[in-house]
């Protein structure tokens, strides 16, 4: 990057917002996902503006100088979403980190881009209001990189994804303009729907600033139940009886025999280690219907041959949740490295995506381990696996081509809630068909003529 | 048109599916807006494909000749979001009219655009599942009309609109490309949210031949009252109040005094004609909270000085109901031109927009009747007056000017659920903004490049 370039981004945000040596922009060179820019990506310079105005300015400079700009949140996706290319000025966005306001009487909160997810939450709960979306990254995502990546979570087979709370958005659009888009009520139809158009987009359409989300009551009580089961086709088939019956969970995650018994070992609350899968559901809402729904879900459970365990009481519905986000570190322990996907699938079509997914861990002699949001039918069918065996790489890549296969032939989606990146960016074709895949080139062409943001991504 | 294109035409839908007639095109220039074509709009062609494929075929023969095409479902948006140009061919979307299925086990269903929205939901209630979107038109228009204008309705503020029930589309493209959409899972953040954008674009970017819908269980009861004000303010206080209480109503319609009366003398069911404004409210769900929350509902209402009656079984509910839904019909008697807006506000701005839309009256001396869902702020300002007095309707637009200004200012909408159609068309960049316009005439010209597509909206 030229010099005068270097001088004009320093000006536009403070040189102390500003990394050029090595060994920072070398930081930058990764997110969660397994996918690295390495040497040969490494970005130029990295940048943390400090305003819409500021990000907005660095992008004209962008176009003016035709440098690719990656806009980056936590970093904390799994799709390879903020990878930098060589030459690239990585945009962090956590120095926007006001929560604006929540606004108690109309239920709508709005914050800046690098507020915490997690720390926004417990704000809101503080009013008695609920913001759903739990990305397993809650923790350290960001609201801006949560709508950036659509993010869903455990909860989203009662209440959605992302998508479903954003109202509105501040943007800057690749060449510069800041605009807002939706609006702070509950409905709008003024003109096209940049709102959802933006969420989603992996940071290739615009760079979220500031986001206006719906927040609901928070829900007066919940309750937490573990399903035993001893056959994995019978756990799987349970999800859309759930459902069928006319209750829906909070959320309904189903584990394997591989996540039980490392999860047990790493945090040892007593999960039962024999077991073949167990289902982890919540429910939530009035007091009033809580056990009613328990009741439900219970007998269902039984039906299917299976033990239940209700929490009886915060404390061990704690320790059930503990052991569900220890989930992705304990599987760790066996190889080392994880590669989560997250093809999803209508529901009743878990008991034969499960089947799949071991006949291919079979087929090619790999690990693949199984949790999932069932109750949306999202699995995260996770592969156990060494990057550094070569081979053995080469059989995961094709294990997972037939995964995605097989899920679009059960009219399935490659991503539930990760996004494409540039992890399964060559099998997007496969799903959106050459209509779609045109379709989505040219609205990045219309919004972004010089390709500055986020280029590798489209 | 000339004599080739229009055998075209008849060679790609067949002749009998074909109107070329002035009196049979006639019929088209006008859909339930206050706008009309008139002559000069006189549209060259009525057709009537019969397949995703020959709506293709009929698009790709307008890059080809390069003639407007308005694809129209029933006609039943009131924004003029179906009015031709001259020399278009209108395209009517009726013949795709078949229920592709109603998948229980997973609670989605796959329908032609063509569909009528209360036939489907008829059919979809009779598995025991619930399609919430609820258009005053529902018993005429259609399912793909609906996600063109993402198409809201009484039940909102409880279930949304149609835009958070969309799973996916087949969408024939402007140029002609057959693509599809989202999936048939409630997660799917594969590529650009071409459903959303899709959803309200209002038929400029791609004409909709099937739409998959969410379902929800249905809802095992509900509970119906009317909460009866002589102050219109203390009324539209309550709105809020209720939400605030942790309260979501299925419904939360307003309706003033002009509304009151004119619906008694239409159905007669014992409105209470002396009452300033009346609030009808539902709740819906398990049996077991519906008490606690018509309690709570009651109470809030009591304080703001409301006397509530509760409907004793169905058919007084269904009393009420009907009352409601002759509301437009039951006003159109005091003046000939009925001119429904649909701003919509944060809940607790509503007293105040009431307030100045019955200032806005005064001022312009004109009858301004107010209802609205007020649940989620969507307020139906109601302009009774006679499109043939024209100093009158140079008043009414002055007045309509002021509601939208107003609304904005106070972080509303232009449009909850009509769209913005021709009706609103000048008035989108006040809301949008012009960088907002830019990204939605660039993504306009991306997907339509020869500006094939309702040309006239954008």
């Amino acid at each position: 990057m030229e010099q005068t370039v270097v001088a004009a981004v320093k000006g536009i945000v403070g040189a102390e917002h500003v990394f050029d040596r090595f060994e920072d922009r070398y930081c930058y060179t990764y997110d969660a996902s397994a996918v690295t820019a390495g040497k040969e990506g490494m970005p130029a310079l990295v940048a943390y503006p400090g305003s819409a105005a500021e990000v907005s300015a660095l992008l004209k400079l962008a176009n003016e100088y035709k440098f690719p700009v990656i806009p980056r949140g936590a970093g904390s996706n799994v799709s390879g979403g903020s990878i930098p290319c060589a030459g690239a000025l990585v945009m962090v966005l956590t120095r926007l980190n006001k929560i604006v306001g929540i606004d108690r009487k109309n239920m709508v909160a709005e914050v800046e881009a690098g507020v915490i997810t997690a720390e926004f939450q417990t704000e809101v709960e503080k009013l008695g209001l609920f913001y759903p979306p739990d990305p397993a990254s809650k923790a350290f995502s960001t609201m801006g990189g949560n709508v950036a990546e659509c993010a869903g979570g455990p909860r989203g087979a009662k209440y959605g994804v992302t998508r479903d709370y954003v109202l509105g958005l501040e943007v800057v659009l690749p060449t510069g303009e800041i605009i807002k888009t939706g609006a702070r009520t509950m409905k709008c139809v003024a003109g096209y729907d940049l709102t959802r158009l933006m969420t989603g987009s992996e940071g290739t359409l615009g760079v979220v600033t500031k986001v206006i989300v719906k927040l609901l009551p928070l829900p007066e009580a919940k309750k937490t139940m573990l399903a035993i089961f001893d056959d994995m086709e019978k756990a799987a088939e349970t999800v859309a009886r759930v459902f069928m019956a006319g209750v829906i969970p909070t959320t309904l995650e189903l584990l394997d025999n591989i996540y039980i018994r490392n999860i047990e070992a790493a945090v040892n609350v007593g999960l039962p280690v024999e077991a073949e899968a167990v289902l982890l559901i919540e429910v939530d809402g009035d007091k009033e219907v809580l056990d009613k729904q328990v009741g439900i879900i219970e007998g269902i459970c039984r039906e299917q041959g299976a033990t239940v365990k209700v929490a009886r009481d915060a404390k061990e519905a704690d320790e059930l949740w503990v052991a569900r986000r220890a989930a992705f570190a304990a599987v760790s322990r066996v190889r080392p490295t994880i590669i989560g996907e997250d093809c999803t699938v209508p529901r009743d079509k878990i008991p034969e995506m499960v089947r799949i997914i071991r006949a291919i861990a079979d087929k090619f002699d790999i690990i693949i381990a199984v949790l999932g949001h069932a109750g949306d039918g999202n699995l995260h069918a996770t592969i156990l696996t060494d990057e550094r065996d070569r081979d053995e790489m080469a059989r995961v890549e094709k294990a997972a081509e037939e995964i995605f296969r097989a899920t679009l032939a059960m009219d399935g989606t490659l991503t539930g809630e990760h996004g494409i990146g540039l992890v399964k960016k060559k099998y997007l074709p496969l799903e959106v068909g050459e209509g779609g895949m045109m379709a989505m080139r040219a609205i990045k062409r219309a919004l972004d003529p010089n390709n500055i943001l986020n280029p590798e991504l489209v």
